[in-house]
């Protein structure tokens, strides 16, 4: 067995919540990311595979109302759901994604699906959910995505004249990074012990988006990726930049064709490509030495990293 | 004023039609694309831009019932239309995109608005449309896009019992490449007398394809790129296997960090990172400097270049 088998883990990045966040509110998303990352290192304990890690980390992350993604996923325009999620083997190379979802209650398992069930990498709205209720997943109403709080997110989004971006903060719950200028998305990525590397994102997408509007989460090479060769990525942030600079990707040929480590490649693909056309977030990354890099460019990002064997994992939110 | 501003464009890659095609029907073929090559030419030729050269040319493409695109797209599995398209502009890396739309008589129009007039890069299904409709684009009744060429193409695809790749030909309406084994994309890539860069692809995507399903054409990094450090790409083929190659991004990442010419990351993208996982199908591209790349795994691709001044298009089909 190989001892450098790692899982890490994102919850989205952004900016500093304004609000005085009190030890206690601080330490629930600690032991929410830590949870989660200890139930991912016990799968790869056991023998099992980075794809299977991933997985289970971010059917937790969806699961966790802390985060936007699953259930407490953020209100589009319209007050609907719309979900994306991707993940890559970076074995085979082989991909699934599912995006503007409204009805399934796992997207991440069904962006699997259509990896492992269909000849397709991407499928989307009524006919992506047609594809995953014809396997026998579980459907839901969109009711079950809605929490209270991200219902109120919506409210404050609508009734300030800017974007939601520059939405004063003012009245969150109590969440470390600022709720209204937060980039919601969760991911993970993982080197098992047989040396595969796998990514998996899945989110909620924009408070007050577009219907229809599809960002990076979803789209191989942009939001996600992962390749034995180089590294498994999964990204958080500012969607439209992260396809346009094509991020995880790019870290993957930093690596690849300029040879650059998988520290380098990381800090690059942020703090040079995406930061050159002003796009703001952060991404996760493991190479197949196992090596563990987590850049962002703004002010916080909810994240941990675990190797197997390690006493407890590593868990932080700001700088 | 640059001399080597060039447009090149792409009607679809595949395999020989099993058909006796005459000389007049194969000349239709080079027609149409010379045609068009004419078109775009002049924007460049009057210092029009890269993006307006390839945006018209795509326009024309889809008009033409010949390519797999706007009228003349073909059906899905449902007898629907599900269209994609995506423009992307060399000098800014901004980037539109649309996808699963039924209703947008230009869908690479719908694009290139959604670069322009949002702050999204990809929009998808009924937003996409309602977007498009809420700038007053011009809404077609699905119909708009059918032929019966196609219709006749669906059924033959829905009575071989095996996937539509594998469909013998013999029935085909006489067209050089076999209908029922092409990659139908058109794309077109323009370097302009300003140095600048653009790339743009629309699809109909693949006949008796899955409601839903989102190929290559509309991702940016994957069927399309466009970076004035590099290189204008459109792509044509297998989408599933370009998306987990970010091929189009692959090509550029070549230039960029492993310092290869326009050709060898071109020949490199579809002969090795391509075809390592059976991808198959084509792209066509244009570096700064106005080299100009068509390569292809397939046994044809429609294609043609020009640069400005010259006397005539070069239009091929075979290899």
């Amino acid at each position: 067995m190989s001892p450098k088998a790692t899982i890490a883990i994102h919850g989205g990045a952004g900016t500093l919540s304004r609000n005085n966040i009190s030890p206690a509110q601080e330490a629930a998303y600690h032991e929410a990311l830590a949870a989660i990352l200890r139930a991912g290192e016990q799968v790869l304990a056991n023998g099992g595979t980075a794809l299977d890690a991933v997985s289970l980390a971010v059917d937790l992350l969806e699961d966790c109302p802390l985060f936007n993604a699953g259930h407490g996923a953020v209100f589009t325009s319209a007050e609907t759901h719309e979900l994306d999620a991707a993940v890559m083997d970076g074995a085979t190379l082989k991909a699934g994604a599912i995006a503007c979802v409204s009805h399934i209650k796992r997207p991440l398992r069904a962006a699997r699906a259509v990896m492992e069930c269909s000849e397709h990498v991407l499928l989307v709205g009524a006919g992506a959910e047609a594809f995953a209720q014809g396997l026998g997943m579980e459907m839901v109403s969109p009711d079950y995505f809605s929490t209270e709080a991200r219902r109120e997110q919506l409210y404050r989004a609508k009734a300030s004249s800017v974007t939601v971006l520059d939405h004063d903060g003012a009245a969150n719950n109590a969440a470390p990074l600022d709720e209204s200028r937060k980039f919601g998305t969760v991911g993970a990525v993982a080197l098992d012990v047989h040396g595969n590397l796998a990514a998996a994102t899945s989110t909620g997408g924009m408070t007050n988006k577009r219907p229809g509007r599809v960002g990076d989460s979803p789209l191989i090479g942009a939001g996600t990726y992962a390749d034995n060769r180089t590294a498994a990525v999964s990204c958080t942030g500012t969607g439209e930049m992260f396809i346009r600079a094509a991020t995880a990707y790019e870290l993957c040929a930093r690596m690849a064709y300029g040879g650059q480590s998988l520290e380098a490649a990381a800090e690059a693909a942020v703090m040079q490509s995406l930061s050159a056309i002003e796009g703001r977030g952060g991404l996760i990354a493991v190479d197949a030495q196992g090596n563990v890099s987590l850049p962002f460019n703004t002010e916080g990002m909810y994240r941990g990293q675990m190797r197997i064997g390690d006493a407890a994992p590593q868990t932080a939110i700001f700088r």
